[in-house]
């Protein structure tokens, strides 16, 4: 039995948490810090030049890596790796959403292992220690800032998506102000919504055991999250819905919608989304807004019970548990809809003919040698069926 | 700005939970342990062999101090202490509920402090250090698995009880089967759902801004508890009743139902009934169960609107805010009756006749130096009032 539930990273959540980012890099003892960034949002917002001051002040050293990209890419945690040993890195802070923390976490693996970082995501080896990562959190979606996760896109080899779990990696502390998160676009927004709304679904859909407590809980983040982010796109400055849609991003995703569960749940939706994100460089939100219903729609009926519990709790559904499950489906597809996402690949102008879709099977079934998911397992043949509901 | 949310405990969580109890002694390379318990249950129930079996095992030295009861005592704290210098201590294991584990974190900051470990909960110090506190919890109630609080007794002078909240002693690992508590007695595990229920009410009821997800999730869990409250009332070893008001005692105490909140919450209710079981030494549960209503009778009408939106939330109540939070009030009353627990002080055999009270009134009050609240401040006078209603 391993450990159910373990969140050691320290959370400042709030307006103006920056003032505790010295406090937190003194207790992590670090001297010279990767700053890890995306994009230019970060130097344009000044947030950056907020970090590095603070830096300066605690008279710590630090060198920069920006240029993280949505899916994460193996070349640039090679070249974090090479310069954080050249430079003598003690720490990393991750100033940005999941693709910077999941690239810092990479780094971090990379930085105490002397074989080739990939292992870790290959499976070829599991990491027994990291280089600390910290959280400066600008985007809520991923979940990456409290999570044993971290997902990396293979771009030197096959462009495969893959991902370790290790509490080893998880952020010793997350700096958590939903004001950072106002000038988020709508449609970066919505792909959060889903994303953690899908975190807490695929534990939802777990096999064996389970409670009512996680249960309603899972629930409770679901319809909160639902109507917050509603709210973010009427109004982007809504520092309630900001913050509630924050919260939920790391606590849909670290454990918590677990516990007491037989298992960590199915995560089908994510393998059959990576692939394409992978393939077509598709927001992983969006990715998954067109898989869930599409998975749902081909498994339902096999557990048109647990899709009506899921119906119940979060619509207040009732009735034939077959009939309750589909509405709950198209209850879903309804929300994500409203909320600007796809439901069909077509809306995001993706088509998979015969060619491209035994490739993308290819790679999900790591040529055939892997099947997928815990609560209904899926074969080739089930997978292409999904990518044809999701067209 | 503190940190929102800090729970470095390794839950281990389920049934047979204690095989990991190896494994995570090693990772807190322990080699003379302290086993901390309460009456004979643990070894009666064959537990108390099995963790010693357990040590064995790993070669690890331990030895024990039985005698923990409730509202634990300042006198046994003491003796732990003495007994853990003298014996060459390096880790505590509690093996209990609430008040096991609130008397091994006592016992843990005393093992590192020269001065009176008093101090902590007197307020003269502030803990920055203790010895490491492993669970293996047997009782659902307290939280204090998860928390950073610890409660005691001075039985050498004044029973006065007094609380002390520091991150050093949250536990190390807590090993939770609910299976151990199927023999916990009725009233008991009432006193237990009360106590989750309150953890989670103290901090609904905070001054200042707060967000919807944390107000959501009260909710659920409040709702929960209640079900399965009853539940193992029917029938004691619903192993999923059990499992949900385990998990349930943990966070509703660990911080996760303050985040994103101005404070953490009220606590008046805790205060006032802390005199109680100090004095009377009543079952804390119990004694919630009392003041909770009798402070929220008091108090209601100044904040109907956040009264009324926990019957909306808890209970699907809905109308004029004044109507519905009193209606709230009256359905916890009838919640905690209907679990055989006391709405009044009179069913628990405790009249307060002027001079009980005034001493009271001097020990809730300090003498006079402290008001309670942040959602409502408290002074003597109404504090006095409270207890009236309570009789």
């Amino acid at each position: 039995m391993p450990v159910s539930y373990y969140t050691p990273t320290r959370v400042v959540f709030g307006k103006d948490a920056i003032s505790e980012l010295k406090t937190e890099l003194k207790l992590q003892n670090a001297t010279k810090v990767l700053l890890h960034t995306g994009g230019s949002s970060a130097k344009k917002s000044g947030l950056l030049d907020k970090v590095i001051s603070i830096l300066d002040e605690s008279n710590i050293a630090h060198v920069e890596l920006p240029g993280v990209k949505a899916n994460p890419r193996l070349s640039l945690v090679r070249e974090g790796i090479a310069l954080g040993k050249k430079e003598g890195v003690n720490f990393i802070i991750a100033l940005g959403g999941g693709s910077v923390i999941d690239s810092s976490k990479a780094i971090g693996y990379g930085l105490k292992y002397d074989g080739d970082v990939w292992d870790f995501y290959s499976g070829k080896a599991k990491p027994v220690a990291s280089v600390g990562v910290g959280v400066v959190l600008t985007i809520s979606a991923a979940g990456s800032e409290m999570s044993d996760s971290s997902v990396i896109t293979n771009d030197e080899d096959g462009w495969l998506k893959r991902g370790c779990n290790s509490d080893v990696c998880r952020a010793k502390f997350a700096i958590m102000d939903p004001t950072y998160t106002f000038t988020l676009p709508p449609y970066q927004s919505s792909c959060g919504t889903v994303d953690i709304i899908m975190h807490t679904l695929e534990r939802f859909f777990h096999s064996g055991y389970g409670i009512s407590l996680t249960d309603n809980l899972a629930a409770a983040l679901i319809k909160t999250v639902m109507v917050s982010g509603k709210k973010v796109l009427e109004n982007p400055e809504d520092y309630e819905a900001r913050a509630s849609i924050m919260w939920a991003s790391s606590i849909s995703h670290n454990g918590l919608m677990q516990v007491g569960n037989e298992n960590r749940g199915d995560w089908s939706c994510h393998q059959i989304e990576h692939e394409l994100s992978g393939m077509f460089d598709v927001a992983h939100g969006a990715g998954l807004s067109v898989v869930f219903p599409a998975w749902a729609r081909y498994i339902y009926k096999a557990h048109a019970e647990r899709f009506a519990k899921l119906g119940n709790l979060v619509f207040g559904l009732e009735g034939d548990n077959e009939k309750v499950a589909l509405e709950t489906i198209e209850k879903f597809e309804e929300f994500f809809s409203s909320i600007n996402m796809p439901v069909h690949l077509s809306e995001m102008n993706i088509t998979l003919d015969e060619k491209t879709m035994e490739k993308l099977l290819d790679k999900l079934t790591n040529n055939n040698t892997r099947t997928l998911g815990i609560f209904h397992n899926l074969k080739r043949e089930d997978m292409k069926k999904i990518y044809e509901i999701a067209q």
